[in-house]
C-alpha cells in the first residue's frame, strides 16, 4: 500500500520571552515615616504586579539577576536611604541637604534573587534623614527589572 | 502500507535578537534654549538610528518596554528637566545650583511604548532653570534601550 | 498506510541566555590614589568573573552592546571621575563638595565593546578631585551588563 501521510510538524522551540518581570514607580508625596519600606504609589509600569504598592516591596517570582535603580529628590532634610533585600540593607545612599540647594541622589545595583526574595527602599536612620521628597513636579523613583533569568 | 515519513521539524523558538533598539547620547555644549527638546549630538551609540540628533527625540519603532536614563551636570543655574512622552512630561527632576557647588542630577524610568511614540528631555521652566551644562570634560547624557519587546 | 510519526520538536529559539556578562561592585574604602583605575572590591555580583577586582577593570569576553552605570558618594573633596575604555576617557562626571553637603554623582552609558576591550572608572585629575568616598554605610558603586550580544 501507499505510505501514510507525513507526521505532524514538531513543536516550536522555547521562546526567550516567557521570563519577564519589571516595575517602575514613583512617590506621590514626601516620605513622613522613616525606618519602614517606602511606598511608591505612582505607577509608571507594573504589568506583572510583582511590585506591591501597599507594602512598597518587590517580590521575586522568577529567579535570576535583577537590575534595580532609584533616584531621590533631596529636600528639606538630609537623606539616608538603603536598598533592602529580605531585611538586610545592601546599598547605602547618603546626601545632605542645605537651604536653597535641592539635590538629587541615586543608586543602582545588580542582585541575584531567588523566588520569594523581597527588595525595597527604606530610610535607614531616623527623622533627621528623612528628606526623600516628592510632589507633582518633583519625582523620587524606584525601578527594577529582570535582566537574566536563572538557567541553572 | 508503510507509515508516512516523519513530520517536519518544528520551527525554532522566537529569537531574542531581531528586536533591538538602543541609543546613548551626550550634550556637546550647554543648553541655551529652555522649553524645547534638548538636542544631544555626541553619539555614544545609535546603531538603529531611532534617536534623531536633529530633533533630540527618540522614535519608537518596536513596541515594548523601554528603559530610559539621564544624567545632568548642574552648573551656572538651577535645573528643572522633564522626560517627555508625546508632549506629556512624565518625570520631573529638579536640582538647585549654588556657587562653587557643581552638582549631578539623574533620573531613570521604564515606559511602555507603542510604535510611533516619541520620548525626549526638555527643560520645563524658563531661563532660570536652564543649568543643563556640558563641555568637553563635563557630560550630560541621555540613554534608552528596548528591554522587552511586545509579545501580545 | 498509516500517517508518519510526528516531527521532532523544533530547536529552542536562539536564546538570550547563552550570552551573559554582568558585574556590580562597590568601594570598601575611599579612593586614595588618583589617576589609576578605581578598584571596587565589594562584590554584589560577578558570576562570570569578567570584572577583575585586583585591577578594577571589566574585560569584554562577549562582543556586543553593554550598559554601564556608576554612583559616587562625594565627600571631603570634589570629584572628577571618568569612564575609560582602553585608556580613553569617554564619559566625564564632575561634582563639587562643600562642607556639610555630602552629594551623590552618577553616570551611565551604552557602549559597544569588542572582545578584549576593557572598561573602568578613574579619577581624571589629581589629589584635589579625589573625593570618591565609601565606608560601610556610604556606597560608591560600578555596574555593567551585556544588553545585546553581537549578531553580525
Ligand atoms: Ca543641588
Ligand atoms: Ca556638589
Ligand atoms: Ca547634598
Amino acid at each position: 500500500g501507499f505510505p501514510g501521510v507525513p507526521g505532524r510538524k514538531g513543536e516550536p522551540g522555547e521562546s526567550a520571552y516567557v521570563f519577564r518581570s519589571a516595575f517602575s514607580v514613583g512617590l506621590e508625596t514626601r516620605v513622613t515615616v522613616p525606618n519602614v519600606p517606602i511606598r511608591f504609589t505612582k505607577i509608571f509600569y507594573n504589568q506583572q504586579n510583582h511590585y506591591d504598592g501597599t507594602t512598597g516591596k518587590f517580590l521575586c517570582n522568577i529567579p535570576g539577576l535583577y537590575y534595580f535603580s532609584y533616584h531621590i529628590t533631596v529636600y528639606l532634610k538630609d537623606v539616608k536611604v538603603s536598598l533592602y533585600k529580605n531585611d538586610k540593607a545592601l546599598l547605602f545612599t547618603h546626601d545632605q541637604f542645605q537651604d536653597r540647594n535641592v539635590d538629587q541622589a541615586s543608586g543602582s545595583v545588580l542582585l541575584y534573587l531567588d523566588k520569594g526574595d523581597q527588595v525595597w527602599l527604606q530610610v535607614y536612620e531616623g527623622e533627621n534623614h528623612n528628606g526623600v521628597y516628592a510632589d507633582n513636579v518633583h519625582d523620587s523613583t524606584f525601578t527594577g527589572f529582570l535582566l537574566y533569568h536563572n538557567i541553572e
